[in-house]
């Protein structure tokens, strides 16, 4: 009798120990997937039209599926991010690219990051004002230079060294946003309070354009993670600042023993909250899966700490995992049988 | 006998799960100290003047004297911080403040960022040309901004609002530091290669001055960790390159929980490794102490990368560590006693 107990004893423990170890399923999900997001905030059905609706959900099916064909067709995970930020940034839906958010002194300044979770290089640019495609020119900062991160006119002289579509800073006007920024100018005019954020949280519209970010993250048939961020930022930033789109580990980060993450949110507790890289290193230091990561991060960590927005990640075995803490979030998914999921609100 | 075995079985496998949790002293060692760099790269004794040694060696000890003054009488580590690294930042010795090096545009661009321990608060500034301290303004953002990071003229801009001190840009030239700058515009010339990175390489100064950041970690009597970096980036940058002086997660990190740390090297692999936030990280998930997180960061995962540098780092019990994988890094520290050690080379 007493053996058996001594023998249940030592099996619970050896259990109790090794069942953190066996706990992430290693199973390949997925020989390739996508997601993407076209940023997170207080986006309510009451407040959307059926048209509006509609035509958010025809974009991000739109972009995702120029990212899924390349994919399909054994392209790399880094061609399949470019091609799908690239269609949702040349779409005044989303703040990134055409129907960026202005600042306060009414221009429009971008930026954006990329990482390659193969050889965990990076590349980012931040307050561009003439360059077409910002992921495009982090993807560049990559590949053609020394660096991880330019900004501003140099950012731009090199754009143009590289041979970059240029464009006129009135590319990325669009009336909607022109009058976020006007409504946020009036208020602060009236209000005594002329704190950025308390102007600019009366406003759902500009709420939600603060974090309209986009940003996609891909696995390829070579296993191969790689992830993206691009956005206008904040409506009426002002003195340059820079939130966590383009900053590695935090908007935008990728490693092909882990997982790759984009994020969309109130930059800065991003970058306090280290939420990209944090995700990824509870799944290599606490044998996390995807989900647990996830999860802790946002609804959790980033939760206390005040912060606000979301996710999209993908681990090395094609696992995919949405997650925000604000009522909704643009995004949609599709594994390699081709299965699509749109989603805007909290389900 | 049967008995027996399964017991010690039990004990083993007891025993071997729980050591990781045992293994990381809870020991206060230090009520407060304070850890200092100025700088690693390849310092090498024979390069070395001992006038130019006893030089280095007289400014470390005074900037860290002000910090550890501070927390004897009870001081914040934010003040300590700030304090021990203006002492670097005027000294034409460090690549940060006055004795910054060149952009290829002939111009001083300067970085700082600054991270509280205690409420996960942070602030940095990229880009600024006119501002006397570079570290007063990254905090100075934290305390009266809703932002974390300003970048450029905006960043200029914030700090003659909160009236910080700003100079005419030719306060940062220093003779040594514009020699170094023609030297690699001299080379370029001349070379084939007009790659920056293998110009700057041949120049034991220039590649020194590129790791010539200026950092400092302090623990506080109430238990407060504050880290701090500032740095003039690397010399002939161009493009507005940013490094990683001003990302928090990579230059600078500091959580009460865990520690605190400052980096200093070749910032496009720093921010690629994530290096300051990696050491918490592996230290909060790891259970890891202060000097394997750092041993591993730098050793391991920062050296396989291709990149070098080191950090100074400091934990919540007040244990101190010196990590770099160059052959010398500028660096001191002091312990509660009043113990100062100061270092050039690796020993």
């Amino acid at each position: 009798m007493k053996k058996i107990s001594f023998f249940l004893m030592a099996c619970t423990i050896l259990f109790s120990c090794t069942t953190t170890e066996t706990k992430k399923t290693e199973k390949k999900v997925n020989d390739f997937a996508i997601i993407i997001h076209g940023g997170a905030g207080t986006i309510l059905k009451k407040n959307m039209t059926e048209e509006k609706e509609k035509e958010y959900k025809a974009k991000l099916e739109e972009a995702i599926r120029v990212g899924y064909t390349i994919l399909q067709n054994g392209g790399t995970s880094q061609d399949a991010v470019i091609k799908t930020i690239q269609v949702m940034e040349e779409s005044p839906l989303f703040n990134a690219g055409k129907g960026a958010v202005f600042t306060n002194a009414g221009t429009n300044e971008l930026d954006a990051s990329f990482m390659d979770g193969k050889t965990l290089n990076a590349g980012a640019v931040a307050g561009v004002t003439d360059v077409k495609s910002p992921i495009e020119l982090a993807v560049k900062v990559m590949t053609d230079s020394e660096h991880v991160m330019l900004s501003g006119k140099g950012a731009s002289t090199f754009a143009k060294e590289k041979g970059l579509e240029i464009v006129e800073p009135s590319y990325f006007y669009t009336e909607r946003r022109f009058k976020s920024l006007e409504r946020i100018r009036e208020r602060e005019k009236t209000e005594l309070d002329h704190d950025d954020k308390t102007a600019a949280f009366y406003d759902s519209d500009i709420k939600n354009a603060k974090f309209g970010t986009v940003g996609c993250v891909a696995l390829d048939k070579n296993g191969n993670i790689a992830a993206g961020t691009s956005t206008g930022g904040m409506t009426n930033k002002r003195w340059g600042r820079i939130g966590d789109a383009p900053i590695i580990g935090s908007g935008t980060y990728a490693n092909n023993k882990t997982c790759g993450v984009s994020s969309t949110g109130w930059g800065e507790y991003f970058i306090r909250s280290q939420v990209a890289y944090d995700i990824s290193a509870q799944m290599e230091y606490q044998n996390k899966t995807l989900k647990e990561a996830t999860t802790d991060v946002i609804q959790n960590k980033l939760t206390k700490l005040g912060g606000t927005g979301g996710v999209v990640a993908l681990d090395k075995n094609g696992n995919m995992s949405f997650e925000f803490n604000t009522a909704g979030m643009y995004r949609a998914s599709m594994d390699d049988d081709g299965n699509l999921v749109i989603k805007i609100y909290k389900e």
